[in-house]
């Protein structure tokens, strides 16, 4: 029960370079598991903040929000894990606990003051949080998960967000047998996307904009592959999907994308431009259609995921680097040149 | 089998005033039926075809898909109606009969060619279809419905468009005991939409511009009645409804309206305007709602539809006119001065 000193990567300012420092996190309390973390992934949602592109951030910022690591540590009432569990932390960590949606285990859509976020966010002690790419934190153990046996801790990280971002409108919208699911961009969420409805039993098409990444979306598990420059995609393609998951945070032509649904088929988008998109509503209506959204997923349902990938035996495609290399990998993410998700080795951190 | 010549309203012209003509009906054909009709409702598309709002029309032009009438006639292979019986045309005649949707009852998605509409379209064999402002039908007898006892003709011919555009919707998202629903907009579709989503067993909200029409809405079943143009409506209901009808053909904040759906929630737009909508993307991601469309029903459902609204003991809100003030009666429906539906009075287009 003792406080721990973390050494931790943080934005001291917006925009500003991230720069090595120091965080203090909290003493155990009751139901508290201290995590050695492991591996960091980083999400293009960790520069949005870190850039105060999504609104006013809380300064310093320790980003990250797929985590993995080792028990290190509990409070006293903790009876979900023990010292050495292989664990993981996503994008919140707490809720009210008592709504109607954290009851249905849909925390992320908590009711009363909404999840609490990993990092960015003030928790309900009234905390500043501070997240994964940081040599230990402290998160209650009923929003940790369990990194199954068969999963490595490195291409686990980034299920925590990127997995469960795809599994969960995967799942929901009923990807499998005798569905045709497209995967609309082939990046840190995409690639997910691609295994995952590929493991769900759906017949798979990528959407990309150009064919750079068409051998690795069918090493990936897609059955089709098509360039979305290519304006013969879109007549090609017509009434072609039960479901398409949008994976781009970009102003797309929404009703060009809704043209390749099937009558009652769903465009599910799980990352959103800041701003707004145009939308003809003629587009839905000719065919029964429906445009959803889609936010990670609950704590039970990301258990499931992580079970579900260790059964299917994947993780994340992933490029591993050293902490010092965190402004560099930012840029190279701006620029959409990974493949698929840079993970931060957190033992550079203890150097 | 013999060919007829009936008296009808028609558009010489686009945004032409409509006037008194002579058209031909074919002669029957096997599985035709021949309806002297007795009424049909003025459905605000039928003006936007007549003025060419919604693309080229095709003049002269016969308007009417809520037709009610009486069979005159039957061809040698007709099984299903017989001379005498009461019967009712929508909004179209004929579809492939052989795609998925058509199969499935969705004649209404037709992915062959789509459906045949009752106006302002080319038939199968390549006619010209003309609609129910006119003295008689002829229709195959698969596209034709059956008019349950108890139900008069009059307030049952807007059943045939403005009754099925809201049925079908609120029985696909499940309309019913336990859920809120939400009818935006209270006019020919609207009124409709409180009354069967009423019968139906849900609780039902109805949201109308000014408070105007606020003793209506409550006497057709409406439980709670709120001014969109009170911005405090929008606080008071955040996050209310399981569904909301949005039958509006204007371009709306459908922001605002999204915030008023709950987790899970479903915005179905059955009226659309011309123009795109604007929409922000985190209005359907931070709830996972979603933004659908629907339209009109197909033959199955619209039956089923008829006979509920018999069971329930109600048709539409309507005022019946002569023919020769249908000119009028545009002008005032442009005017959102009906209540709520105008419904020609065909004997009149007999003297």
């Amino acid at each position: 029960m003792t406080s721990v000193t973390a050494t931790a990567y943080a934005a001291p300012a917006p925009k500003a370079p991230l720069e090595r420092t120091t965080i203090e996190r909290r003493d155990l309390r009751e139901h508290d598991v201290l995590i050695d973390i492991a591996y960091a992934g980083i999400c293009h949602s960790d520069i949005h903040q870190a850039r105060e592109e999504w609104g006013r951030g809380s300064f310093p910022m320790v980003p990250g929000h797929e985590i993995a690591g080792v028990v290190s540590e509990v409070g006293p009432g903790v009876t979900k894990y023990a010292v050495g569990d292989r664990v993981g932390v996503g994008c919140f960590v707490d809720s009210c606990r008592e709504c109607e949606q954290c009851q249905a285990g849909l925390e992320q859509y908590c009711q009363v003051g909404g999840m609490t976020g990993t990092y960015n966010d003030t928790d309900r002690q009234g905390e500043k949080t501070y997240g994964g790419y940081s040599t230990h934190i402290v998160v209650d153990e009923n929003y940790v998960l369990r990194i199954p046996e068969g999963l490595s801790l490195d291409v686990a990280a980034p299920l925590l967000c990127a997995g469960i971002t795809l599994y969960s409108p995967l799942a929901h919208w009923n990807a499998g047998p005798g569905k045709k699911v497209a995967i609309l961009g082939v990046g840190g969420l995409g690639h997910m996307g691609i295994r995952i409805a590929h493991a769900m039993g759906a017949e798979v098409t990528a959407l990309s904009q150009s064919l750079r990444k068409k051998e690795d979306a069918l090493r990936l598990g897609a059955d089709h592959y098509y360039a979305t420059s290519d304006p013969e995609t879109f007549s090609a393609l017509a009434g072609s999907f039960d479901l398409i998951v949008n994976t781009v945070s970009a102003v797309l032509d929404l009703d060009a994308y809704l043209s390749l649904l099937k009558v009652d088929g769903s465009m599910v988008v799980v990352g959103a431009p800041e701003n707004a998109s145009s939308l003809n509503l003629f587009s839905l209506i000719g065919a029964r259609r429906s445009l959803s959204g889609s936010s990670i997923g609950g704590i039970r349902e990301t258990q499931e995921m992580l079970d579900f990938c260790a059964e299917h035996g994947f993780g994340a495609e992933i490029e591993v680097i050293n902490a010092d290399r965190i402004n560099e990998a930012y840029e190279r993410v701006m620029a959409s040149d990974v493949r698929y998700r840079f993970v931060i080795d957190i033992a550079s951190l203890r150097d």
